[in-house]
């Protein structure tokens, strides 16, 4: 059955919330239901929706995967207690590393991330609370960009070979499923998420894992993450749609100490879009460039150059990796 | 013994001239004597000043490693033919990327390139000829860079452990090593060339070699060229100090066809400079920004994505490899 979509400009979000926490309510009766907050729009508004649905029935559940940003895993969980829903911190930085080992190709560093989480990780939780729901934040555009191979978010445990039903005994509630992005905006808003939530940047699933060419390890994950956090400090008032710091596998020459040395570079993207499908580098003030690259330099250990991306989408895409 | 500088402000570039036509002949008499011109403005300058000297005496060669601009080789001989000095044209490009075959690390590239010039091709030049003397264009930078480690022009042949005078019975005459750059363009300019040679941007030694990260295979030194005549064209009136193209090795997620694709990356750097030993990145027009990475993005094969370098030196170098 073709799943029927929800135009934002047609969606009466209060309407919607009631009827998708009564479906909810419906389906999952007295049992547990889990779900994984992310702190993204989609799994942030999924959250708030069970949560009003069955209360301290559904088990929320925030997996620090160690790809986060600065500060993000101890931000997400305490807005979320802010709001009176309970989430439980879970440490998994060490197997999602161990799975990223020697991993240098995209898509499988993609898929390291997406079997972590679902084989290992979250599907052990589910497991072990006995739930007999799961609740997701697909989206139309998920199962849009399935079908067209770009990406494969949608019914992922299908596409793992995995009936979750039959294998684990629960079944998948995907609320969203009829909303594109600007509609879960809405919805995020009438649920009392604020805008730091329902305003947020695009930002990838493999997380900072999508930010460094070639291998994840701790060590280049957490350049990244300092490069990030400067960043998006430095561009946040830029009025962008998405930036983002790439820290490149590539070394190039730099200056020690007067001498010649190798170093890192940070390659960094900021872009200007209604839609994601195009996008044009944003023309920053050269201060700002300026001021961001010598931050960079100056705070990112064994960097020695900073680039700006200037190509726009198509033929480049918003993330590098 | 010490070098005695002679600075450009107090250089009297005629007199210069007529005192190293005189030491030149001097020394080489009625005998042969070679040089190798690459078009950059201390070989064209020894060039110029040995064949006043010399005439036809003087064997000037133009070795074509396969690593110059797009045009550079018949552009080069042609200007002096038009001067009245007949220069051999030497195609050693199947030499140089023998010898650059599988090396990814840049100093192994840049061994490659001054073992396989010296050694090899003009090395076995010079004994044919028979040539007593061979003519130089060391500067006085190229001393002290050599002296402090970060260079290795001077005296190249000392430094790869060969005597030439002993080996091949020639001797070397620098007659530019009292000269700075700022004196080699006042001499230049003096001894009857032209502005696109004494006002020419600094090249690297390696050539497009130093523009690719990673091997320099002919495949990768076309894309790089293609760049650069792109680069060199649209930025020559922006009145920087240099400019270039870079080829990185890493490869970044692009789209074609509406489909993910991985491709290649340029990256762009134009600096402000008055002596290199400080620079910054010019602060182009986004316009000139935009239409520089539309025509990469359109002209040069596999590439998707346009990069513009916006961190100083130091701790930046201007060359990247």
């Amino acid at each position: 059955m073709a799943i029927q979509e929800i135009p934002a400009k047609s969606l009466d979000a209060k309407k919607f919330i009631e009827e998708q926490v009564k479906a909810i309510r419906d389906a999952v009766g007295q049992n547990l239901a889990v779900n994984a907050l992310s702190g993204g729009v989609d799994s942030s508004t999924v959250t708030m929706i069970g949560h009003k649905a069955l209360g301290d029935k559904l088990k929320t559940y925030f997996i620090n995967n160690g790809l986060m940003r600065e500060g993000e895993p101890e931000r997400v969980v305490s807005l979320f207690n802010g709001l009176g829903v309970r989430v439980q911190m879970v440490d998994a930085r060490e197997e999602f590393f161990t799975a990223l080992k020697g991993l240098q190709d995209p898509e499988e560093k993609r898929e390291a991330v997406t079997q972590t989480f679902y084989k290992r990780v979250f599907g052990r939780l589910v497991l072990e609370t006995g739930a007999k729901h799961l609740l997701q934040g697909t989206i139309l555009t998920d199962v849009d960009e399935t079908v067209a191979g770009i990406k494969r978010q949608h019914n992922v445990f299908e596409q793992l070979g995995i009936n979750p039903e039959e294998a684990f005994g629960y079944r998948i509630l995907e609320p969203l499923v009829q909303l594109r992005k600007d509609g879960v905006r809405k919805v995020a808003e009438a649920v009392g998420l604020p805008s730091s939530v329902y305003g947020r940047m695009p930002f990838p699933g493999p997380a900072l894992a999508a930010r460094v060419i070639g291998e994840a390890t701790p060590e280049r994950i957490a350049l990244v993450r300092k490069a990030t956090a400067i960043t998006e400090e430095m561009l946040a008032s830029a009025g962008a749609f998405q930036c983002m710091a790439i820290l490149h596998e590539d070394r190039v020459t730099g200056m020690r100490q007067g001498k010649r040395d190798f170093g890192l570079q940070i390659e960094i993207r900021c872009w200007d879009s209604l839609d994601a499908r195009r996008a044009i580098p944003t023309r920053l003030e050269w201060e700002t460039l300026e001021s961001l690259s010598l931050r960079i330099l100056d705070e990112v250990p064994d960097v020695v150059s900073v680039t700006y991306n200037i190509a726009p989408k198509p033929p480049s895409t918003m993330e590098a990796v």
